[in-house]
């Protein structure tokens, strides 16, 4: 096998540095295809930690400068792990995020790191969006890609008629009613635009449509933001 | 003057762009040194809005594409606010938001939008940091840096001595009480630490300790994503 420098086309992909390279490990071990170790990792970089989880799933474990250099040309970066790409799929009664053309892999990562951190399971992404398996995706989310299940649809109507047991709350400046207020009825999916255009009208007719009140002198707010604050309230209720 | 490419030692600086120069032109006009426009700006860029207000305070508009060009060149950017950098000072019966060492410039804008969308108006932050007026931090604030005040303390306790009314609130993972039960006394300074090694013991001596609750599935909130809930979760108090 060739291993090529990571483009969307690939059948597999890249964490580099050891946080993501562990998460991937313990998450997802079975897609993993090796773990390429440079010679300047030392053992208090998680070399230990790494060997463990290699040797209870025997995966190879290679030293191999060269190859991580062409991978990563930029960067000093010491462990790359290879995996195999998978596709999982959504479960039927579990909540949803549901991320409509995101395109920047910050805030796709940053957002999948908050799920996991407010123990939310699956992320529906309505194409076009960016690439979720990009090795920047994974560091952003800092490797908590592994441990969520995501989804990719070609539409919001093909998203809604697999999972029409589904409340949609569709999250625009101008939704019709105040966040806090609503009661969120199991399952929902929590719906959130592109960084740039948000949701089109089109959104207020497909279910509920909430607004997270902020004051008028910005447009809206930041992608990642607006989902974490949605997470994190529902996240606390009744704790 | 010679207008050179951006470094932190200048007196003044740029935003890159339309929607930070506009920002810039509506809450700042008097350190606006001049507009540069590149020939390809098109009225429908809101050249037409720039004018208006370059004409209100009298402001140079030049037309240079090689300075442009010279400015950003890795970009298509047809328009830059030349200004001179400025002190503000934080109001004493104010709420602050106060960040140690942030060193990430896109975290550190993110923030200053999240502050103007919640109605917070006075940041407050300790060094070392990374550079408030790189046009990087200016434009992932996308031009709300100019509607906030900032003041830059060399510790936590030189800015203690000057706002020695305020009451403090450390947020860290293991804050010793939950934000949610929390009853803010005002003034308060709402503190946050480092992207990656957050606040140190020594914070929860200061004043009060907080945490956000979350899992045990990731380590930590990312900064700007506990910043945005605790600025929108204050905001929409009474509300």
């Amino acid at each position: 096998m060739k291993i090529k420098k990571y483009n969307k086309n690939l059948e597999y992909s890249y964490t580099f540095g050891i946080y993501p390279t562990i998460e991937l490990l313990k998450a997802k071990p079975e897609v993993v295809v090796k773990i390429i170790s440079h010679s300047k990792l030392s053992s208090k970089d998680g070399l230990k930690l790494v060997s463990t989880y290699i040797k209870n799933y025997s995966i190879t474990l290679e030293c191999n400068d060269k190859l991580i250099q062409r991978l990563i040309p930029k960067e000093n970066c010491y462990i790359v792990g290879i995996f195999k790409k998978y596709y999982p799929i959504l479960g039927k009664i579990n909540n949803h995020v549901v991320l409509v053309n995101p395109n920047d892999s910050g805030n796709l990562g940053t957002i999948i790191r908050c799920m996991l951190a407010f123990d939310f399971n699956d992320l529906a992404i309505i194409r076009p969006a960016v690439d979720i398996f990009n090795p920047k995706t994974i560091r952003s989310s800092m490797g908590a890609l592994f441990s969520i299940n995501f989804q990719l649809f070609n539409s919001i109507v093909e998203y809604k008629e697999i999972f029409n047991n589904h409340n949609l709350y569709s999250f625009m400046t101008k939704g019709q009613s105040i966040f806090k207020k609503v009661n969120f009825k199991y399952p929902y999916s929590l719906i959130f635009g592109n960084e740039s255009s948000g949701l089109s009208n089109e959104y207020k007719k497909l279910g509920n449509s909430v607004q997270i009140l902020q004051s008028t002198r910005v447009d809206s707010l930041n992608l990642s933001i607006s989902a974490g604050i949605v997470l994190h309230y529902l996240y606390i209720q009744g704790k």
